[in-house]
């Protein structure tokens, strides 16, 4: 039976769950509290880029929109990473020439949100939903000219963000737990163009990164040559953006800690003081839904901190489990919401956990020669041993292995190459016979210890 | 300079607060959302108990009502432990007679109010606040009529509870860090009546506790012959709320459980099933404090679990901190509000933990043969080293010591006491000298650790 469908956010995983949910036969109406982005020109000239990496197309292949999306993205092979002297060096992320995707924002939300209307989802723009009565699912519209209407619905989604208000309304609610937490690092973006003659400045098949131990730049590629770059700071201390308050503080720190970047980026004092500040938060909620009624999903369930670039993989990945579950159990919404609440909120839990370890080892420990070495091993390991190795970071980001899963892997991993690493030359030793032997057992441990893991994770 | 400060909340700590900044020469004005108690019948023959203890009276010192309320404070020297045979055994808190004392909380909050109004403090009743702009420190009121009035503040404090107006606009500023975390045990208050001529049914000057593992049952002793009993049970599960839908179901889980005490509640099955089944909730935030215009206080601020008897305790000496920072920094606003967030907000954390960490101390581990031997070994550790030996308990309810330091003790309590249980038979050894050189020692070492975290804790 068709349910009638509420969609709260025509963002990227409104629209897409829009198009999922109109696929089968739902009638769906989306509110968005913002101006339709194909007609006003929102960011114009500011391309925000996206890393879409293997949940993320999983779930596009749902929409039918692989094929495009694919032509205008630009596939990442690895980390390329700047030291402070300038040398620079590539670091491949998987085995098998695997890429994340750099994906313009804007393009991929404009696609979603006129395929959702063609598929014939109703799009109200303008709509700012201020409040959700929970038990009687009533939405609260604030309209441009400052009055208020209320709508009725039938399936609420909330895909309205880390500030979504459907998320604030279940956070008034009696037994509802929740958390916020901010980053005491902020970010500001900032832009290296390309060349008169249309060039790009940098490799462009790598994601950028200087990393600093404490802080951070990262650039990504788009497709009109330039690169988006992000600084990532903290606010306050040294350094932090609280003591980059001048044109000649800014010259002298990037000058001193990016000195391959800044020449290439002519418009860096502009970018500095025009482009704001913005903080980085992490939520926790519990549960995800409200009987058979509503459900939050995607950064209003879980709003997670970039590092990983997983935040519109990971809402993807919930539209790609939904639509699982309404594959199995057809029209028993309250079955469905309640298994995706149960199946999914640990593995939300999860990548939030693994966004902000990831922080930690893209500002710092990629810079290691310790951590070069330790990918190195991992990826013989990988080749040596397919069927029982695969790295937590190919896990992320190029298999569909729950998060909850990679995220406990990280300790037996990290035991596994513990004693490999403190044992000798691994590359020297590699093919000697008594090493090997040892190497086997290791990871029959490690197998043993990560099937244990799955098994836990499916209990 | 006097300033003009506004109070939300009329409750202990907001009139509390009133009285101590109107004694300072401050104008204050207090805004309740519930109608005045002193004229309404609000739960009139319901009196809710709280557990007064050394930081909730050094606040009332300030406020010149120790005397007063020593009159109706019923002191509590012990735990009286209910097993489930019928047998019971009585537990000394303190290894000085040291009490803590039962108070009606309708009778205190009365007569906060009234000093608060003999004072000159002006409280407006009825006046529920919906949010405050906290940039501008706008509060906005919504009358009875339905109406919505709003207020500037010049120095604003939300001593409004745990779903605090003020707390909750501070959650939504950019930054703000917040969690909620509701506990799986709900409760309910139930009554234990006097005999006809008036005679207390059970041990007057004892906290009764009827410990069962993951729930108990409570009883505090009020001036009118009462006690009021408190159910702490899981929502689901086995046994559990849940469980208990009926009449049947209800009487056969007192008998078996609570055998002594279900002869003594003659309302049992009225009370049960007319009296709400109440959540347990803890809220943490950072800050507490938005520049010299505002700041949290009490629940609003730290709202915790009853199972340490020191939620008001708690709130009562954020007054007594914010009264001696106003005696260092005069009118430099800024710098108390600050002083008071950064000195307070880990104590806050640390009784919020205490607290959750004492449920299972007083549901469980308060039946368990060893904790009664250890309880015994630390009274006469206390008698034997009273420089350098008070247990935590003692600490939390008998001192004015940092409920931080006293949270971080638990460990090296936990060390000193697990030496002390696995080496022989103390009591039967402690005069013994080998025995006490070796005793000796282990308290140095234990000291040392204490005097550590003290130097810590103020660093």
């Amino acid at each position: 039976m068709a349910r009638s469908v509420t969609i709260l956010g025509a963002g990227l995983v409104g629209s897409l769950l829009a198009i999922i949910l109109r696929k089968r036969g739902h009638e769906v109406t989306v509110y968005e509290r913002r101006p339709d982005m194909r007609r006003a020109a929102i960011g114009a000239g500011r391309s925000i880029n996206l890393a879409m990496s293997a949940r993320g197309w999983r779930a596009l292949d749902l929409a039918g929109l692989r094929q495009d999306m694919e032509a205008l993205a630009i596939p990442m092979y690895g980390r390329y990473l700047h030291q402070p002297d300038g040398t620079a060096a590539f670091q491949q992320y998987g085995r098998n020439n695997e890429a994340i995707y750099s994906v313009s924002r804007g393009e991929l939300n404009k696609k979603l949100m006129t395929l959702a209307e063609q598929n014939g989802v109703t799009i109200h723009f303008d709509q700012r939903c201020s409040r959700v009565d929970v038990s009687t699912n009533t939405l609260f519209l604030q309209q441009p000219d400052g009055t208020e209407t209320s709508v009725q619905a039938d399936l609420l989604f909330g895909a309205d963000g880390a500030f979504s208000a459907l998320r604030n309304s279940y956070v008034h609610m009696d037994r509802v737990n929740a958390a916020q937490n901010y980053l005491e690092h902020g970010y500001k973006e900032l832009s290296i163009p390309p060349l008169a003659d249309g060039t790009m400045q940098m490799e462009k098949n790598a994601l950028h990164i200087w990393p600093r131990k404490n802080f951070m730049l990262i650039a990504l590629p788009n497709t009109d040559g330039t690169f988006t770059c992000t600084l990532f700071l903290p606010f306050h201390g040294t350094p932090s953006f609280d003591k980059l308050g001048t044109k000649e503080e800014v010259t002298a720190f990037f000058r001193e800690q990016f000195p391959d970047a800044m020449p290439l980026m002519p418009t860096l004092l502009e970018d500095f003081f025009e482009n704001p500040t913005s903080s980085l938060i992490t939520t926790y909620i519990q549960p995800w839904h409200y009987q058979d009624k509503s459900a939050l999903i995607g950064d209003a369930a879980h709003a997670i901190v970039p590092f990983y670039g997983q935040g519109m993989n990971a809402g993807f990945e919930d539209c790609s489990i939904l639509a699982g579950l309404m594959d199995t159990y057809g029209d028993d919404w309250a079955t469905i919401l309640e298994k995706y609440d149960e199946s999914r909120k640990p593995n939300g839990d999860a990548v939030a956990r693994l966004a902000l370890l990831n922080f930690v080892e893209m500002r710092d420990k990629v810079a290691d020669p310790a951590f070069l070495q330790r990918k190195k091993i991992e990826k013989e390991l990988g080749r040596r041993y397919p069927e029982q190795f695969i790295s937590v970071y190919e896990m992320v980001s190029f298999s569909h292995i729950p998060y909850n899963t990679a995220l406990r892997c990280i300790e037996a991993q990290d035991r596994l190459l513990g004693q490999i690493m403190t044992d000798g030359d691994f590359f020297a030793n590699a093919d000697d016979a008594g090493y090997t032997g040892k190497l086997d057992q290791w990871m029959n441990e490690y197998h043993k210890a990560v099937q244990q893991l799955e098994f836990e994770n499916e209990a």
